[in-house]
């Protein structure tokens, strides 16, 4: 006869992140970056603060499931959010900054935000679709008490019925702790959105559950192995896939928390590393490629680092051997995406291979996070074999991954039970994923896969390289063939023709693409991505100015 | 109105863990020591064979839910039943081989094991109960194919209609996959008793969340951090308390197993540390105190450890002060108990402590796991504070805490969904436990309490002392007084004197005991812990022969 587990049914709750931190790490610190010096707190304020959040949101009518979104920067009062929001029972809204103007109204209406939360400096983006708003009840700003007066908050009148509150008050006077409810770990804690380049975004509803399996999953010896014994850069935005899960993370650990506010560009940035000593961070590529070239010019001491993750795109191989060559700089790529809150695998080296062999493990996607599983699957739906060299779709599944979208039918995302990555790779043997395309980016030139991914990162190793995107164009020959838009590094002009002798020993001979442009910025994502849907455009529209080298 | 989450449901299942090693570390190691040297096996190799045990299994009408119990050592036949008997649905329970005869028999009945898997070698103790075995139907004989005949299997045809198996007959032939089931993650995975001084054995079983939760909270970098760069030697026993846990965390993240199977000697235990180099390993003090010794005497190279973690009962200070100056090994203070899955807290010194001011955090019980709490209470059951002086009852709860005890009634352990651990102690401002004593071995002199495991640890600095245990004994005047139970080192003789005045800068005046009697060892209970009910039982008797000190 089965038996039933004697084990107590304590549900997993960001309450308990939050309590442990405050209990265990009361003296850990957050510490954000401002234009006059960084404002430093103990968990024990931040926690306090948090507790009064929750207080003046239930004060204003929230109740458990309702939204609470946020419009901010990284900073102290965003993590406050991240903690006292999701704690009391309500559901964080993490509404990103860059999306445009009529994608921004739709998440807020589709997620019917009841509050929302946003920096003073943020309003006039806000402000722009304030009209369309249908379900906000009251707005918090935070900061810009000194210089932002009623004529900067004029743009939040327009929310149809809205109150306007300033952060500060809104807290004052609440009682610093809150006897967090018991809730279901499957209850929605968070959302985000993601910014497709096509359609409305789509909304994800992490649980408790999955957020704290995540965090877990960040805090482990083979993901970052956080400790209070670490600082914690996120450079990564709050307002993105949930800062990858390190603002949990770190807080449950005891970690010190880095939080560089608006000031990402590099010499803010560096700035702050080599003040505050951080030893983890967290970015997309284009970032630590600014960094690089800022320290190259500039000198920096970025040593207190012990770990650089880096994901969000392809890190090139060339960063990542500069900013271990030049900097001293470990940088470990990681994979994943909102859907998957988002770490899905880390690229470390498995042990027992050379220097030099483990280059080509730290350039993949790396390994599936304990927990989560990956397979590729071919075209027919059939499971390929992790050989290396099988090419279908990722699918991922786990307790961090989402199943659906919020409130939207998307069945062809899902497949029985898996998410399709839309990324299309390889798993070799040890279980590395290599991607080598988008699904929708794949170049098929002569019935055989060309990997713009492996194209650009071949490019951007180029000495007079700072960014390439590689776009399949049509070729009456072989229905495909690769367009390579370049931008040269300052004050170089790279050639066709160098650009073809240098990639001539690093990838297939009839890869090398024919079609070169030479632009003045790669178009991103509003999350930082190449944009290859407006170069596409672009070209089609004949707005590019195309090269094309004669080939013999 | 509240929302749903989107995410997956995706259960947390051995199976997961089991299939993560296959998948992804392939190629890690499972090394068991032997009298001819160590045998070594692959994951691939040690995955498979779980898989056929789970078919076997199934073979002789194993169901979801029974009950197949292990009466082994630390091997990797051990490590293929903890994955394939839990992956399949099936519930393992570990026996612990030092049970007395009674306690085994009364665990095997009371558990209804239909199934035990047993080494060859213990095959005796396991037939001094045969007859007393009501529910085993297979009985799977470990080990022993070379000199094990017909004879040494004879006590086992004492269980009355089992049928008996060897173990590689019993696989063979079998698929070397398996379809795991998809179970509810709170289903049962594994049991164990506990081997209390009083009462029958009472036992606890573990759900596939508990158990994989709580291996996370092992592979935390605030924990053990481990990855499969680690080699990690399971000295604590396989049929005690989940070998801590390490043999889940460390299959699941792909570090390779050292298994010591019956060879728990120093010198066996140290020629197999030179010559596999492990990074991590766990076992109780007793143990470590042996290899100091032999190390001391012998010389040994143990520079392969990065963490040593110890627990069970409390780490003296000198054994760890000891191994790190002479043996360069660091150890770490763990506390937990069967009923904790079991680690409960782990004791890193905080940061931004000297290394002098690190060893009060050092040799406290440490700071709780993220995911589990613990609390103090008074007498009345009053919440005391966090202030490092309040001493009361500490409590426990979490995911990998047991809410009960199997098929028994026992209220007094529990208090309002807390598990009530039996310990005293504080708790400081930093969560930092400090245990001062078993409920039960408080001694209450005059009023105040005098910790027994402040006094044996401080005693057991002293040179000429290789153990000490302390005990409460009848005073007329001051109601107890501590009774110190000594064992010499080799070849010393330390006198009351000299221990009182050694003890005299380390503990209060008034603790100094007056009583002292000298033995050969102390008395350990089945698990290795000093066993003060039977020193109390002796001292009853008159058994002891106490000198008493005049004081003045």
């Amino acid at each position: 006869m089965p038996i039933a587990s004697t084990m107590q049914d304590r549900p997993l709750l960001i309450s308990g992140i939050l309590e442990h931190g405050r209990r265990i790490y009361p003296d850990s610190r957050v510490i954000t970056v401002g234009a006059d010096g960084a404002v430093e707190s103990t968990y024990a304020q931040v926690a306090a603060r948090a507790a009064q959040l929750a207080h003046a949101l239930r004060g204003v009518g929230v109740v458990e499931g309702d939204r609470v979104a946020t419009f901010c920067w990284n900073h102290q009062a965003h993590l406050e959010a991240y903690l006292g929001v999701s704690a009391m029972g309500a559901v964080m809204h993490t509404l990103n900054i860059r999306l445009f103007p009529g994608q921004l109204a739709f998440c807020v209406n589709h997620a019917e935000d009841k509050v929302i939360l946003i920096d003073a400096s943020l309003i006039p983006l806000l402000g722009k679709v304030a009209s369309e708003l249908t379900t906000v009840e009251h707005v918090v700003v935070v900061g810009g008490d000194g210089e932002c007066g009623p004529a900067a908050l004029a743009p939040l009148e327009a929310i149809p019925g809205a109150t306007i509150h300033r952060y500060e008050a809104f807290l004052e006077g609440h009682p610093s702790t809150y006897d967090w409810p018991e809730l279901d770990e499957r209850a929605a804690a968070s959302m985000a959105y993601t910014s497709g380049t096509t359609g409305d975004p789509k909304g994800v509803v992490y649980s408790h559950r999955s957020t704290c399996l995540h965090a877990l999953g960040i805090c482990l010896g083979s993901v970052a192995a956080l400790t209070e014994r670490d600082r914690v850069l996120s450079v990564v935005p709050m307002f993105h896939a949930n800062a990858w899960g390190l603002a949990y993370a770190a807080w449950w650990c005891g970690a010190d928390h880095l939080l560089p506010g608006p000031f990402l560009q590099p010499e803010p940035l560096v700035r702050a590393i080599e003040r505050h000593r951080p030893t983890v961070a967290g970015a997309v590529p284009s970032i630590w490629t600014g960094v690089l070239h800022y320290c190259s010019a500039q000198g920096a001491d970025l040593s207190s680092f012990r770990l650089v993750l880096c994901g969000g795109s392809a890190v090139p191989e060339s960063l990542m051997r500069r900013f271990e060559e030049e900097l001293g700089v470990h940088i470990v790529q990681a994979w994943g995406m909102t859907e998957t809150s988002p770490v899905g695998t880390v690229a470390r080296a498995p042990r027992g291979v050379s220097e030099a062999e483990s280059w080509s493990y730290r350039v993949s996607q790396g390994r599936v996070v304990q927990g989560v599983e990956m397979r590729v699957v071919a075209d027919d739906g059939a499971a390929l074999p992790w050989d290396g060299q099988s090419v279908g779709e990722l699918e991922i599944r786990g307790p961090w991954v989402t199943g659906r979208y919020y409130r939207v039918e998307a069945p062809e995302r899902f497949d029985d039970g898996w998410l399709r990555t839309g990324d299309v790779g390889t798993i070799d043997a040890r279980g590395y994923v290599r991607i080598t395309d988008r699904s929708k980016d794949v170049i098929k030139s002569g019935g055989e896969w060309i990997s713009s991914v492996d194209l650009e990162n071949a490019l951007m190793g180029h000495p007079d390289v700072f960014e390439a995107a590689v776009i399949g164009v049509h070729d009456a020959k072989w229905e495909e063939r690769p367009l390579a838009c370049v931008v040269a590094a300052e004050g170089k002009e790279p050639t066709p023709a160098s650009m073809r002798a240098f990639l001539s020993d690093k990838v297939a001979r009839w890869w090398l693409p024919e079609r070169w442009t030479f632009v003045d910025e790669i178009p991103k994502t509003s999350v930082g991505k190449f944009d290859k849907k407006l170069l596409r455009e672009r070209y089609e529209a004949g707005a590019l100015d195309v090269v094309e080298v004669a080939t013999g």
